[in-house]
């Protein structure tokens, strides 16, 4: 769907961001969702440079995007916005409760049992890659990082999705294993490797990636221009 | 409600674990959840120094407690099976869509925002604390953790719980902060001091954790007759 100012769904996003963080940042996930579920969206941009107005952190506690409201309700948390746009939506959460219920585990263990050392291998490397801690620390991050995706790989083996069917837990897991695109972890794996093509693949992904960076890359532009 | 063997729900759980992990493991949440649901359930054990089976990879692909079963579902993740006991239970989630998708906001926000600097801090000074680099680590987590707690303690503010009533939004935020129970960055902000007190001073926080408590205590009990 396209984004469209008029939708009823607001989604918050950034007009610009550093280089590695384009086509990573959170509000992707949001997206990807409403892409799967067919609903369009208007954005509303802030640049991850300038501090967030009070208002904001009313809406986001800690300030973070996305930030997400509709009709009814006004949420934060990717989890929990993915979430919520996957209890409406048969493309992201089968209707059995067995079926649902195991979407929503993946959805958590996405966020908790591989993002955390991901997420941490990627700010050693690229936040804080000059630090002398950063180097040292890493051979055990990188130690635990692969523990847990060796189970993962074992769970998966030849399904297509996690569950079979595709569900909004692999759309988290895919956003998750994108962190470490920065390095060949994942690519260790193949059945997580061709995992992560089968699911960047689908056209809804696409359409949410490009969203994301259309921004980024008119600022980019526009900015070029002046400098 | 007490433990039952011939309870319908079934929740793993360790019967050891070192005693810096008692009344920390995170089967305390579903525990928790249970009874303020006000349902029983029956334990399945494991020790912790014990290789976990390959049949429990089939219930938990990654290997740790807890998991959970009822007549229904077969779940894993410690926040996945909090959210499918709270939806089913108007005492951890309201029944109106804004109050409910708020509750899930901040079960996300608490393991998501909160719990990553929180458990890395408790890692670096408990697992790592002879490493070089967790010393030299340790400022810089300890001050992304203040930042978060920060807001936090904002949001709060003078309401009793993060949206007035109590939900399992709160429950899952307790356990988080109590990952810094070995630190007093807690109560360095008195208003979520007192909030993590109103949370654990619920009676069903105490039999949970009582719950939890009672297989370790007996082990060390058995094993410290025997040694």
């Amino acid at each position: 769907m396209p984004v469209n100012p008029e939708a009823r769904i607001e989604v918050s996003a950034f007009s610009w961001v550093p280089p590695f963080a384009a086509g990573a940042v959170r509000d992707l996930r949001v997206r990807w969702a409403l892409e799967e579920a067919g609903k369009d969206y208007r954005e509303r941009l802030h640049d991850v440079r300038e501090r967030r107005d009070d208002a904001y952190f009313e809406e986001q506690p800690f300030g973070q995007v996305p930030a997400y409201r509709d009709d009814e309700v006004q949420l934060f948390e990717s989890g929990a916005i993915v979430l919520h746009i996957a209890q409406q939506s048969r493309t992201l959460l089968p209707i059995d409760t067995e079926g649902r219920a195991r979407g929503i585990s993946w959805i958590f263990a996405a966020l908790n049992s591989i993002e955390p050392s991901l997420q941490e291998l990627a700010a050693l490397d690229i936040f804080y890659v000059k630090e002398p801690w950063a180097g040292a620390k890493r051979p055990l991050v990188e130690k635990q990082a692969k523990e847990r995706l060796s189970r993962l790989a074992d769970w998966l083996g030849d399904k297509p999705y996690l569950e079979g069917e595709f569900t909004a837990g692999d759309l988290m897991m895919t956003t998750v294993l994108r962190l470490a695109r920065h390095t060949d972890l994942v690519e260790q794996y193949p059945a997580l490797d061709a995992y992560v093509a089968r699911c960047t693949g689908r056209p809804a992904f696409k359409r949410a990636l490009d969203a994301q960076l259309a921004p980024i890359n008119a600022t980019n532009a526009r900015e070029g221009e002046m400098a």
